[in-house]
C-alpha cells in the first residue's frame, strides 16, 4: 500500500497530531501540560517533525517533506516540479486529519477553555502583532531559513566518506526546527508550512468544537503565501549556490 | 544469567525507577526538583526509556519492549504471539519493583507531602478531566502513535545502506516518547503502557507510604485497556501497511 | 560560487539570525516566546551553532569556524595563520548581516519594547555586574573552554576505528555550546565570539531601531579582547598537549 | 604529555567547571541564568559530562571515568583494581581545580549573594531533608543506576554489527546523567561521584569566597561513602550478570 501520496499524508498527519497536540497541551485549561511554555511548545513541534519524517519514510515517501514549502523549495532548486501535484494534496489532507485527531484526543478540554483565541491557536497560527507586511516578512524569513538550512544539512552530510547513518538526518532536521521555533517563532508562531496552517484551520471551521469562535480567515492567506515566497527564495538561493 | 524474562524485568524496572522518579522529584514537597514542570517530567520519562532499553538489551532482551503495548502491537503486526507469555509477566514485575525503589529513594519526602493525590500521581496516572470514554480515547490515541511511530522508525532505519549504529535507535525512541508526552500527555498523563501504570499502582496499594490515600482502583482499568486497544489498532494498521 | 569566505560569511550570518533571534524572542515585548528563560535562550544559541555549521560546510568552508576565536585558537595550535585574513572579515560581515535580518524579522516589536537595554541585549552582550577585570576573566574562561573542548572533541572522535559519521560532530559541538551557555554564560552573557558581539553591535548602532538607546561602546572591547585572549591560551594549551 | 592521570584530571576539572558552573549560574544573585530551575541545572551537568569525557579521552584516558564511583564499579566488575591508584587522585585533584575556576569565573557574584547555603551549594551537594540513613540510600540508589546503566549501555552497543561511532557513546552517557539528575537528584542533589563533592568542598573551605559560611563537613562523608557503596553494589551486580 505504501506510496508517496500515502507517506506524505500519514507523515503530515503525524506532524499535526503531535504539533497541534503540544499547543493543546500547553494552552487548554486543565491540561497537565498547561504553562509548559515556549520551550515545551517548540520542543513538541521538533519531535513532531521527527515522528512525521519517520512515518513518511516508512509509508512510501523517501523525501518525507511533510511541508509544501519544502516540496516547492526543492522543486525550485532542482527544476523538477513533478512532485508538487502529488505531495501537496497529500500534505493538506494529512494536516486536516491530524487536527481532527487532536480535537478528539483533547475532547473534554474544549468546553473547559473559555478563551476562543486559545482554542483557535491549537489549530493554526496567529500574529503576535497584527501587521500584514511584517507578518509576511516573518513567515518569509522563517521559511527561508528552514528550507535553506535543511538544504545545507543535506549537502553537508552527503558523500562517500563517513556515510550518514539512517535516522540521524531526521533528528538533525528536528533540531533545526526546534531552533527556528525558539528563535524566529515569537512573531507569528512560525507556520513555515502552508499545510500545517490551512489544513487545521479548515478543521477548526468544520469541527463541532465546544464554544469555538472565528477561524480568523482574514489572516489565513499570510501563513500560506509567506512560506511559499520564503521557499521560492530559498530554492533560488540554493540553486544559485549550486548546493 | 541473561534471558528475555530478566531483560524485560530489569529494563522495565529501570524505566519505572527513572520514570516514577521524575514525577516524585517534580511533585513531592522539599524535593530539589519541585516545580520542574511538564518539560522536566516528560524529559525524565524519555531518558527513563533510554536507560530501560539499554538495560533490557544488555540483560537478555534484544527486543527491549519494556511495555506490554509494544509487545502486543508487535505480536499483532507479525502474527507471532509467543513472546506475550514471557514478556508481560516480566514487565509487570519489573514495574512493581521499580516503584518500590522510588518509594525507598524518596523515603523522607512522603511524610512531608500532605496531598494524597500527588503521592498517588508518583506511582500511576490519573485523568485531568475524569470521563471514562474520553480517557479511553486519549490512551488509545497516545498508544497508537507510540506503537505506530516506533514501527515507522524501525522500518525507516532498516536496510543495508547506511547501517544504523547500535545505540542510536533507543535514543530516537526516547525522543519520540518525549514528544508523545509533551503533545498527548496533557489529558491522562500518558500511561501508554499497562505495566507502567498497574505495577506501580499495586506498589502504592501494598507499600507503607506515609499518609497515603486511595489507589484509585476505579480508574485502574483505563490505563490498561486503553493502551491494549491502541496497540492492537496500531498493530493492525502496521500489518495492513506491510511495514 | 562556494568558497571559504562565502561559507564563513553565510554560516556566521545564520548563527546570528538564530542566536540574536532567540534573544529577541525571549526579551522583546509581545513576542510569543517572552519569558522562555535561560534554558530557552541557551538552547536557541546551541541550535544556531548547529545551523550555522551546516550552512558554512555546505557553502564552502569545511572548517565551519563561524567564530574568530575558533579560527585564532586553531591557528595558534597548528601554527598555520593563513586562514585568519580570509575567515575573520567574512565572520564579522556575516554577523552584521544576521543582525540586520533579526531586526527585520522582529520589526513591529521594537516600538512595543520601551526598555532600551533589552533592545541592545538582542544584538550584543553586556555584563551582569560591570567590572572590566572580572568580565575579561569570564570571557577568557568561557572561550578557553569552548576552544579547548572542541579541540578535545575533534581529537577524541578522529581515527580509523568507528569512523565518525558526518553531521554528528556539528551536533556535539552545538551541545557543548549549550553547556557553556548554561554554565558559564551567567556572568557576561557569553560572547565567546568577537564577531557575534561586534558585528551586531555595529548593526545596532546603524539601524533605525525604534526607540533605541546607546550601543554601549564602553563595553565593546571586552567581548572582543576576552575571547581572543581565551582562544590564544586554549591554542597554546592544545599545542602543549599535542592534541 | 597525554597520560591516564592527565586525562582523568583534566576531564574531571572540565566536568566541575561546567557542573559547578551551572549551579552558580542558577543560584548566585544577578547571574543571567538565575531561576533557570532544575531542568537547566540537570541539563548543565549532562553537558558537563559530555565535555569532561571528550577532554579525558583526548588527553590520555580512553576510559574517561572522571568519577571514582565509575572507576570502582569497573574494578569490581572486571576484577582489575590497578586503575584505582592512578585515577582517583587525578579525579579529586581535577575536581578541586575545576571548583577554583568556577570561583574565579563568577568572582563578583559571591559578594552579591548573601545566602551562605546557596554559595556552598555551588560547590557541593546537600540533602533536601537531612537524614543520614535516607541520604545514604539516595546516594546508593543514584550511583547504582548510574554505574549499572552505563555498563548496560556499553554492553548493548558493543559488537561487530553496526559499529558504534566514536562520539556517540559519551553523548548517550550524558543523556543518562541528565535523566538520573531529573529523576533521582531531588533528594540529595545527586553527588553520585565522590570527587565531584569532596574536591569542591575542599575548595570551598580554602578559597577566600566573599561572605562564605560553613563547608558542612558533618555531611561530607555521605556523598563519598554513598556513591562508593552504590558503585560496589552495581559492580557486583554487573559481575553476577556477566555483562
Amino acid at each position: 500500500m505504501a506510496s508517496p501520496f500515502l507517506g506524505e499524508m500519514l507523515g503530515t498527519m503525524t506532524l499535526i497530531v503531535l504539533g497541534d497536540g503540544v499547543v493543546a497541551g500547553a494552552l487548554l485549561k486543565r491540561s497537565k501540560g498547561e504553562a509548559m511554555g515556549w520551550i515545551g511548545i517548540t520542543a513538541g513541534w521538533a519531535f513532531a517533525v521527527l515522528a512525521g519524517v519517520f512515518v513518511a519514510n516508512a509509508t512510501g515517501s523517501p523525501d518525507a517533506h511533510i511541508n509544501p514549502a519544502v516540496t516547492i523549495g526543492g522543486a525550485i532548486s532542482t527544476g523538477d516540479y513533478a512532485k508538487i501535484a502529488v505531495y501537496l494534496p497529500a500534505q493538506f489532507l494529512g494536516a486536516f486529519l491530524g487536527a481532527v485527531i487532536v480535537w478528539l484526543h483533547y475532547l473534554p478540554h474544549w468546553a473547559e477553555t473559555p478563551e476562543q483565541d486559545l482554542k483557535l491557536a491549537v489549530f493554526c497560527t496567529g500574529p503576535a502583532i497584527r501587521s500584514a507586511p511584517a507578518n509576511m516578512i516573518s513567515e518569509i524569513v522563517g521559511t527561508f531559513f528552514l528550507v535553506f538550512t535543511i538544504a545545507a544539512l543535506v549537502t553537508a552530510t552527503s558523500g562517500s566518506a563517513g556515510a550518514f547513518p539512517r535516522g540521524v538526518a531526521p533528528y538533525l532536521v528536528a533540531m533545526l526546527v526546534w531552533g527556528i521555533g525558539l528563535s524566529l517563532g515569537g512573531t507569528t508562531g512560525y507556520a513555515i508550512n502552508p499545510a500545517r496552517d490551512l489544513g487545521p484551520r479548515i478543521a477548526h471551521a468544520v469541527l463541532p468544537i465546544a464554544g469555538k469562535g472565528s477561524s480568523d480567515w482574514g489572516y489565513a492567506l499570510i501563513p500560506v503565501a509567506g512560506p511559499v515566497v520564503g521557499a521560492v527564495l530559498a530554492g533560488l538561493f540554493v540553486r544559485m549556490l549550486s548546493l
